[in-house]
């Protein structure tokens, strides 16, 4: 394994581009879509999609390339990373991580410091933060064990899936999901509702971790 | 080949995913579209093959990752499976579709059960069905037999590509032919459509399975 | 190399699902568009790379999966295929090819036999035919030569591109030329335009096979 | 490494095709958006990246497909390749790379010789430019020392995300950035405003490859 800072790095950078990708496309897919938003998830869906596996593929060499909490956490139960380590990775990935927000903001000409007021809450939306988190964990356990190649194709695949199948539109993220609500654009969520999003992010990890020694039986 | 239970839970988890999908981010691409049915056909069909890419990378070392009757059929009738654990794929294909299917209306806030109104019938669709069901197992069958390791990206790209040039949109599919039945949305087709699709779609299966032995001679 | 028939066979299945998804994808594209003709390329598009990625990883290792008489005629030039095989080739690329384009309509109930109105001609769009095919061999006859296993992904991608970037949305094949002037639809071509498009083809082609030579020098 | 005139060949014959593909795409996809410039984004950046692929792909092993000058100078400061075949390489790709514009004009029958008068100015879009050429250089280090076969792959999805992420739609990329100012079309920018978008390219360029020693460590 790299030395710590190096992977420290590897989080940051990943997460600074991942994040101001996420609400940069969606400030120019909004900007440029005339007010149809299904123009507007395509551009959004596809950008998250390609830039994630550009990210994973330079950075899953170097330090796993997670830029998520939830997928940390899971990494560290598994003994697969120690849990300081698994905070040290959380701690990059959400002060580089909101830095990219803010260079999302300034590359628009945007204030940089915002808050979101857009309303993401109900029981069909975090059912759709469970599910698209148990996904996202059961599709990298897997993947990593049958498949490791493919792991960066499969990760950013299924974001982009997710991005519709999901009525959240799948953040999937504990950690994008604290950096959109202070962005008051396409990709936000107001700050209030981002408590019960990670509760149910955690909820669909844990799962996920739990189905995977079931289906991957050599795993156990 | 895996233990059973962890093969039916594959197939199972896999059709919940795919079955979601479908139904999930046709509801999403409508709701969004503004009535523009080819932005919504586009994130339809782009979010479908990205997930059966996901899928059958994760799943097919476990189980093959069918997730469609007509393939596990075909795989049966060449003993590569046997009939009872085809019977007990299509089972989970079938419960855990369906599953999915209601999950998507949670999500979305719709009531769980319902029933599919819109029309889906007449030989043209009859036809593309048979089209499309004969070019997917042709697909699965050449393709695993020389280059085993696209198949996933093979799959995903065929029904991509068929939503598009069949007047069904090609189910190609007995199971999600029958779940899509329980939804009233964008994906959706009539229950008393549904026997007819299934026809064609096994004849398009049983045909390509035929070609197959002649095109793909030293498989005889 | 397969016996002969089995090639005819897949260069037939081929050109079949390769014309019928040009054909095919270009009605419900327009069908479905409501005039916005950006989203009705970006289904066609997409949907003929797809299918493209599919055939010629199906068909590849059976005949080469050319569906192209200009890529037929390239490699007969090369001495990578007998003269008379290539005259086989092109009567199964012709023959099963306008099938796939009856068997388009016939699933769209549409009329099966039609002639194209649509004017395709004048020196922006028979330079565009001359680039795109140029493009086409060069990247097939480069492709083959250093990173053989990705030639579908390739072909795939540089059709996607070249429907966008040339003024006739690159037909670069003389087979699907003919095809589509038996289509009054999206995709269609008239008759009258034909000859120069078939003509602007097999320049690009010929000077693709020259540019190779140079290019990729240890080929000489 | 092959011969310098094969290796220029190469970038000539990339540079050519990829400018008219980033010119003529934006045509195409402007002509036929009615106005929706988010579904002409979608062509623009979904046709770039394909050729993208196309050509590292093919020509990678020739020359290493640079088709941009801030990519040959990085290598020439690593010592990867000599200051004067970088100075060669960037005289070719700016030649062939004006000839692609013009040919993309031709095609459209539009007049060859044009200004753009786009104004793309402002903070927002530098800070735009120099992050999209850092995260560019940074991919092509990081990915290149790692997962090598997989560099065409991700040069073209970064590209396509970054014309969603960054308010400039990602030039990142000097030689284009002028052959851009020659079209007075949907890829144009303003000759008065190319000076600034090569200093901030130039800058991000010179910082990922400051960041890429640190990041990637047995490389120092």
């Amino acid at each position: 394994m790299p030395p710590l800072g190096s992977r420290l790095g590897a989080e940051g950078v990943g997460s600074f581009f991942l994040f101001a990708c996420v609400i940069g496309s969606g400030i120019m897919a909004e900007n440029l879509s005339g007010g149809n938003y299904a123009v507007a998830l395509l551009g959004n869906s596809i950008a998250t999609g390609a830039i994630l596996f550009v990210l994973i593929t330079m950075l899953g060499p170097i330090s796993g390339a997670h830029m998520n909490p939830a997928v940390s956490l899971v990494a560290a139960s598994r003994r697969e990373l120690p849990w300081t380590d698994a905070a040290a990775y959380i701690a990059a990935q959400l002060s580089f991580g909101i830095s990219g927000v803010w260079a999302a903001h300034l590359m628009f000409d945007l204030p940089a410091l915002q808050l979101s007021g857009k309303a993401r809450t109900g029981p069909g939306q975090w059912t759709g933060e469970v599910i698209a988190t148990f996904g996202l964990v059961l599709t990298i356990l897997g993947t990593v064990k049958h498949r490791r190649e493919w792991v960066p194709v499969s990760v950013a695949l299924y974001i982009t899936a997710a991005y519709w199948f999901t009525s959240s539109t799948s953040f999937a993220n504990p950690a994008i999901t604290i950096a959109r609500s202070l962005s008051d654009t396409f990709a936000g969520i107001s700050p209030h509702d981002v408590p019960l999003f990670i509760v149910a992010q955690l909820t669909g990890a844990a799962l996920a971790s739990l189905a995977a020694r079931w289906l991957f039986p050599t795993e156990a």
